[in-house]
């Protein structure tokens, strides 16, 4: 649809840092594990388009943030196959997200399956490819006790298979370096490693102004207020 | 481009067999790995474009494949980022296909990074939103010894990330059941079973006539000769 097609040509950076691929979704989280990634590595952003609600707006967010990092490289993939396939609120125009505190524990009606591993798939293969040593996801599991694939055990999972299906002189490692914080402490470390938190997009319901009731929004206020600093976006209620 | 969209609805279906997702590519492993799955299950075949140089001639050998067998349920999904990334000569225009015998020892230049994962990906979450059982992959290893993700130990770990990643209440186990055969012993598998294999399109190349003459043109050759049957498929050369 939108994929950008990137040349495999050599890069011309002049920096001596490695590439780091990082899943970037235009979200608070991704933009912190960018900000962390490029303390170390020259950024090789990776955006994917799965038939989510709000593509665009999460694209237009993707961009601002990779002119922001001024990053090396760019991919918008489109893998909206995932959508296509059904079985979750957050690609099925069909069925509603929730709003509110209605929503019955267990694995959330958002939960996409098997999305991390369609995403990571498609990094590994474009960091196998640039010859990038680092893949970088800014999953976090302590405010996502729902999603199976965001526990630390499925990441070290992910990490030896790819060990085990790339090119044996490939060395990319897996980052999860926000696995282990809350939302407070995702913002309190982007604002240290000033990540633009100003460019990033959270609701999963609107494209315009943020909802302020759908799941992603309250996560993200709560995260805000416990972090004692204002949310740079503004909600509709 | 051509994804058909499927809906997410119960199968009509009267068999009491589970459903299995295969990977279907249109050629001959997996329509022998589709012929042994379906004895104990009904099919849903999945088959991924990846911007490979045959796209439409493997189309066309799915679909008649998927008639053949009847399958309950089809998907073909666009996977059109993995061509986009490069770094594989059966996506890249710019990189011949090697023919003859010349091609070095090692990873051949037809390897497509982290393929299989990207390909099992998409089959996994696609058989989760179908509460399927099983995932057929007709992988093996003999006849691709420098393919990183053709290996047994490969296919464990994805296994293992399947359990760690996917709802608890999901049921899908990997299936390889071509993984230890040979090509001689894939078409003798496969006429012991009745699969259809003058639908199979196996040619790198060409998308009319088979070419004969690459890799994957010789290891089939080579195959039905080793069985003692003639290849109902005819070649240039």
């Amino acid at each position: 649809m939108f994929s950008r097609k990137t040349k495999n040509e050599k890069r011309t950076t002049v920096s001596n840092k490695p590439l780091a691929v990082v899943l970037a979704s235009g979200g608070l989280d991704s933009c912190v594990a960018a900000a962390v990634a490029r303390r170390s590595f020259e950024l090789a952003l990776f955006h994917a388009n799965y038939g989510q609600r709000t593509v665009a707006r999460e694209l237009a967010a993707f961009r601002a943030q990779a002119a922001f990092f001024q990053a090396a490289r760019i991919l918008e993939a489109d893998l909206d196959y995932l959508g296509a396939m059904g079985g979750s609120s957050l690609t099925d125009a069909g069925r509603e997200v929730p709003t509110g505190e209605e929503e019955p524990p267990g694995i959330p009606s958002t939960y996409v399956p098997f999305r991390n591993t369609n995403l990571l798939a498609a990094a590994v293969a474009w960091a196998e490819v640039l010859g990038a040593e680092a893949v970088f996801i800014g999953a976090n599991v302590l405010d996502n006790p729902g999603y199976p694939d965001c526990r630390p055990e499925y990441f070290e999972a992910f990490g030896r298979l790819i060990e085990l299906g790339t090119r044996p002189e490939s060395r990319i490692r897996l980052h999860t370096p926000l696995i282990n914080l809350d939302k407070a402490g995702i913002v309190r470390l982007g604002l240290e490693l000033g990540a633009p938190l100003e460019l990033t997009w959270s609701c999963y319901v609107n494209d315009a102004r943020a909802c302020g009731r759908c799941s992603s929004c309250r996560l993200r206020r709560k995260g805000f207020a416990g972090a004692g600093v204002p949310d740079p976006i503004s909600y509709e209620v």
